[in-house]
């Protein structure tokens, strides 16, 4: 069948609903069908909503049961978990932070609350993620090694560490990124918020890094409202994580002293118990968008100027957000995809603007982006549910 | 009768003991006796329970309804409420901002994530805030205004902001402070995370300010779990604020572009919801909590060397934590009172360490303190919740 090019929005439209049937249908939905109700309401009955409370102790163990991490911290969200990981690591004020341009900006908000800068490199377009032999060929003209620490030789600033993020929930190259981490002496720390249930060579994504990050914001696989966590294998760093992260009040039985500045990050128990139903339901709703992928690739089978992004060799991903990318040939039809599908009631979206593009971030060190330019004119996520399997 | 010094611990027990029965007795407790179900399940079924909703739109409404304020940006916590404030205030990197050493530690810390620099002054007792007299003596020798900018003569820096707390929900002399912070050059924004439901003159406390900033955490008045908001009466300063908080977005159907550094700083539908209904039951628990204190105030009054804290003149207070004043001749016994009565099950708890006794805040700039040390030394809050009337 010869396809016309015009017809290509249309085409997808058609595929769309193929699969989700007429719509509206949202990006992302979360699904409540287990105990949600009935923990929500046993932690009102026991009236610990707020800070402490027996439903984070237990969503901290479930989440390092199910991740294999030693220790989950809980927080308020991903966004906050990010900022004391990178803290943790040692990321100071001036440091630079290498991390992907193609991530939410949240990935390099936390850089910039640590008082450090942004360092943005190149994807792969295998992964999504950072491509270790470009970052690799990158800093062997920016950086040297000093005295174990990196050092940005244009700007003379030390880059503290490498924050790769697994986008849409595909694992990055880690073995690559560990090597390239290890040979320019970088902390590894994982932006694993949208990549729960994925995993690298059978290791959960967030373990590898010294630090790892997650979020359960409304639109990610298991929601708690609001939330994240930090997935961390050193006990001492999760006793200090832990107290960072609750404002840093030594124990006693009345006074009130703090040894140092903290936060308070603290994922409250009612955004727990909510969090320890949806874990529950992790295993199901994995299937179901693995299903979903199987269904988009037979429906998108004839449209071959759009390529549905499968998971890694040696991983296996979560599908949070399924993904179409455009060939090249065709990319100049996005916006007119974007339009077609959204005006059909199919919410897509494109990438994020990549982090070099926004004002804030316009004047960071910033690698060749080939890749990551190619993706972000080609890339549309498409409805990613659970429950549309 | 002659009142053994001695004793001073067991009546003190005793008198608690009269008002709440025989424990154990938390210092504050939550009560859920509203449509807390109700609206949690409704936001449960409606599967909006994160970054977007009903509840948080009608939590924002029914705060400035309340307390008067144009508006209120519903957020995670007070902490990040006080963390935007300051910026909007315009609190920058190496400013001073002026603030009671008697508060609790995120006042200070809020000041902290701005990059700026706390500076520690003297409360009252009478209102147990900010005294303006001993603000305005110590100015006088320490800051000059220079075109419009307060600059401490000391440190060379600028003072930008002056942040008083209404302790433990009794407004402190704003009136007072409003004339000091007009005649040096300093924006006012009111940390009155404990004293929603507190009037300074018939105004709502939090609205005198360019900014004023609330707590729902679990041990206030009400709770959303965790959570806080930011009144405001300008309405430019509102739509940055809800800019600022929400990842500082632009509107558009699909594109991310952010054209600041933002916040996750939002606080989920499903903590709103919870919000709507304790909201809905403010009324009641202020009656109750001054109930609370007509009781506390008669088994109290045969013990000579205890005041229990009133409301100032001129002001309706919250009652959110009810306090006793040793007298300086038994303040060596408050450990004594502290562990006798936590022993009988009554919680009780000392004033927070003073912010220049913690270790992060020790080399701040700071006033004389007299009064603030002689409070501390002998301030003790009792059994406070509302349920116990
Ligand atoms: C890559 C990435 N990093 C960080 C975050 C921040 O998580 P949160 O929204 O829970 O603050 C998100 C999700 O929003 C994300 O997609
Ligand atoms: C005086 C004061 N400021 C700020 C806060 C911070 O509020 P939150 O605990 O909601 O972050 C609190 C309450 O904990 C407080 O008592």
């Amino acid at each position: 069948m010869h396809i016309d090019a015009n017809d290509l929005p249309q085409q997808i439209v058609r595929a769309l609903q193929q699969v989700c049937g007429q719509g509206p249908v949202a990006l992302h939905e979360p699904r409540f069908s287990g105990q949600e109700w009935e923990y929500l309401k046993a932690c009102l009955d026991s009236t610990f909503v707020s800070s402490v409370g027996k439903y984070v102790d237990r969503f901290e163990a479930d989440l390092a049961a199910f991740t294999g991490a030693k220790h989950a911290i809980a927080v308020v969200n991903g966004t906050a978990a990010l900022h004391v990981a990178l803290l943790l690591a040692g990321v100071e004020r001036d440091d630079e932070v290498l991390l992907p341009a193609l991530t939410f900006a949240a990935t390099a908000n936390a850089v910039h609350y640590c008082g450090a800068i942004p360092h943005l490199v190149d994807s792969s377009e295998d992964s999504l993620g950072i491509d270790p032999q470009a970052l690799r060929a990158w800093l062997g003209t920016t950086a040297r090694r000093e005295g174990g620490v990196c050092i940005n030789t244009r700007t003379g600033r030390r880059i503290r560490a490498l924050l790769p993020m697994h986008a849409f929930g595909h694992p990055c190259d880690i073995d690559g990124l560990l090597g390239v981490a290890h040979d320019f002496g970088l902390v590894l720390v994982e932006d694993a918020a949208e990549s729960l249930g994925s995993w690298y060579q059978g290791r959960h994504t967030g373990t590898f890094g010294l630090l790892g990050t997650l979020s359960f914001n409304g639109n990610k696989t298991i929601t708690t409202g609001g939330g994240g966590a930090i997935l961390i294998n050193d006990s001492a760093l999760a006793r200090r994580a832990k107290h960072l992260t609750t404002t840093a009040k030594l124990p006693h039985r009345w006074s009130y002293v703090h040894d140092e500045v903290g936060f308070n990050y603290r994922l409250p128990n009612i955004n727990a118990a909510l969090g320890c139903a949806q874990l529950e339901q992790l295993p199901g709703f994995l299937a179901s968008k693995r299903h979903l992928f199987e269904r988009y690739r037979e429906a998108f089978s004839s449209i071959p100027q759009v390529r549905l992004v499968a998971e890694p060799q040696g991983c296996t991903s979560n599908y949070w957000l399924q993904t179409l990318l455009l060939d090249a040939g065709v990319e100049q039809r996005r916006d007119d995809v974007l339009d077609a599908t959204n005006t059909a009631g199919m919410m897509t979206r494109p990438a994020w603007e990549l982090m070099h593009r926004l004002a804030p971030y316009a004047a960071c060190p910033t690698a060749p982006l080939p890749v990551a330019e190619s993706l972000a004119r080609r890339l549309i996520n498409i409805p990613s549910s659970a429950g549309l399997a």
